[in-house]
């Protein structure tokens, strides 16, 4: 399992926090993930035998957000 | 038919429009709204024989924001 910390611009609301909980945690492999809006970071537990960084942020940025 | 501008705090992004937008565009009597998220405001048209002033406020206020 690997955990990451992303940073992740433009999450404003607890309606950005859903828009990215909730589609990066349906992706298989992710077990957990967790948004910070006061600090602009999305943390995320994952198996990387099942889902790749990549798709994790590419995930973040089809909601609308910038992952740097 | 009325027209009213509300100055509302708390609308940060897409979602929050959405959300105000869908909610009280749903009342009965309210023929148009529209959020300026820059603005912090929310136009709305209705028709005051069929839906309040308060309860379109009271709509706003029950999706999260602070109507002044």
């Amino acid at each position: 399992m690997e955990k990451v910390t992303l940073n992740v611009q433009g999450m404003s609301c607890d309606h950005c926090v859903k828009a990215v909980e909730g589609s990066v945690g349906e992706l298989n492999g992710v077990s957990t993930v967790k948004v910070n809006l006061k600090a602009n970071t999305v943390d995320v537990e994952y198996n990387n035998q099942e889902v790749s960084l990549d798709k994790i942020k590419e995930t973040i940025d089809d909601q609308g957000y910038d992952v740097e």
